[in-house]
């Protein structure tokens, strides 16, 4: 069988997620490289029961290497061209390349054609645009979509392993009655919710915000789409809920749009009202799937739908959209 | 001075914070007594430092009693009309009267001229729909309102004080590895967003969300309004935010919409996102006005707002704005 040089960078917990998706989906890997900042370099990584040693990156790292799964942060600025100058594919989950005309912004369930066209780089898109692209991608097909209104319900794993730790010190911290400390988010995250994730931009938007707008276009392919979002933290230590609206072109019953999505590749309809039966971000953990339930008719216009659309915001949201976008490249020959 | 004599029904989590509230406002409370069921008779309730001892409820419990403050539950179902027949004005803030045409439904703040036709009682909305209308009524003024896309995020006290009990309980079994474990909400909440509050009905939607539409063209006097809602618990322990998506109908600019805020009855504008300021859960708690930012223009449509909306869901949600109709009814003679 033939197998790929892969190099991820990056060992926070998407890097440490992407090495155990590889290994889960059995991705042919060949060599492996996991490279990482010189604060991580000489420590060690674990991928199939075996250690690797983390090696400073540098734009030599990627010599030989056929895939390199960035992470995140600046690392594919600085050696996400001189990893394709050295003939790798780079996988980009960073938000750097996103919107550059010149790459694709791929979701495998949505748009897998667009890795044909890559030249050397693929942006992985945003957590909470990629779990509700999968879920409006067949509403999409059957009733075209207007407009999107989203409101996010974020968990604290998407700011990294730091934030993950800050959101446990803090819980336990509030439970003991003690003051409450942090550095990784501007307020207290513990207990509360924050509207406020990424930067604030001029038009008042935060940059994940702008993301979902941007982003489900792009990815969709129809500018024409209509996209306006709110994305909050919340006390959650993994996997993202989203309140998603959409307006569809044509009229979609519940029933219908339940029955799409049950046939839908990566979705998981959990949508049983008498059962108590709804997706939740505890029972998404750890998962590749996007979770959907709670889907009715919105009543307020005549062609609309409500859902709430949960999925592991480090898997399907991170790490495993990039191997699935890796795969994709095996398969089509592309690499 | 002239005072009245007061009766408050409950002495749960809306209970209690009525005695604060009506303590802190310094209402003119002649006698008071503090009912609830059996299961509470006999116990001790705090009111201006003082001991009252909780009486059992009955239909003679009000003669006398020239307002009756109805905490929530099943109590007014059962001694609301026996209130009114002794003489008493019921304030009521449970789901029984709500939407019953003989009886007004009053957010001082929007439409206190309701409390005039009242027959003998007063229905207290809920709080979701408390803190949403109070911060759209100056809009509705100036520019009109089509529609409403809201997404909730709920704190556990509106579910009384097991719940809080619950999330605290929760909370600590998931930071010491322990199983969680839990009576009051269908699923672990510590940690966990649940898209259900109260029961789901036949259309799709929770008891919650339909209060939101219903109460709100109610409060706001209009059947024209378009609201859709979902509604959400999260681990919060008091206060509710609120992610409210509005199309006007007139174009209102974010500065426009802020100015007009500003001016607003009861309502605190936090919106400067270079200082991150912004409405906190952990900032409401225990204040009476509501908090709102993230006031932008909603690109997605020609005439649209997004907003970010806080409120004590104990006081504001609950006891305060029930106190501030006995208040209205005080200024206004009508009692």
């Amino acid at each position: 069988m033939q197998t790929y040089n892969v190099a991820v960078v990056g060992t926070g917990a998407v890097g440490q997620t992407m090495l155990q998706v590889l290994a889960e989906r059995d991705f042919p890997v060949g060599r492996l490289r996991v490279l990482a900042t010189s604060r991580s370099a000489g420590k060690a990584a674990a991928f199939r029961g075996e250690e690797y040693v983390i090696e400073e990156t540098t734009a030599a790292s990627f010599k030989g290497i056929d895939i390199a799964l960035f992470a995140g942060g600046e690392a594919s600025k600085l050696f996400g061209r001189a990893a394709v100058e050295s003939g790798a594919v780079v996988i980009d989950n960073s938000n750097n390349f996103r919107m550059d005309p010149q790459v694709p912004l791929v979701v495998p369930e949505v748009n897998p054609g667009d890795v044909r066209w890559h030249q050397g780089l693929i942006a992985n898109p945003n957590c909470s645009t990629i779990q509700m692209v999968v879920v409006l991608k067949p509403i999409y097909d059957a009733a075209g979509i207007r407009r999107i209104v989203a409101a996010t319900y974020q968990a604290v794993s998407g700011a990294g392993q730091e934030a993950i730790d800050e959101l446990r010190q803090q819980s336990r911290q509030v439970l003991n009655g003690e003051e409450v400390t942090g550095k990784v988010f501007p307020w207290p995250v513990a207990f509360n919710c924050l509207p406020h994730i990424d930067v604030f931009l001029e038009n008042g938007y935060s940059k994940e915000e702008m993301k979902m707008v941007n982003e489900t276009r792009k990815i969709m392919g129809d500018e024409q789409i209509q996209v306006t979002a709110t994305t909050v933290r919340v006390p959650v230590f993994n996997s993202h809920s989203e309140a998603v609206n959409v307006e569809t072109r044509e009229k979609l019953t519940a029933a219908a749009a339940r029955e799409l999505l049950r046939q839908a590749a990566g979705v998981v309809v959990v949508d049983d009202l008498e059962a108590r039966a709804y997706p939740l971000a505890i029972q998404a953990d750890g998962r590749d799937e996007v979770f959907v339930g709670r889907i009715r008719e919105d009543f307020s216009i005549e062609k609309g739908l409500n859902m709430w659309v949960v999925a592991d915001n480090l898997r399907k949201g991170a790490a495993t959209n990039a191997v699935q976008i890796a795969e994709l490249l095996v398969q089509e020959n592309l690499i």
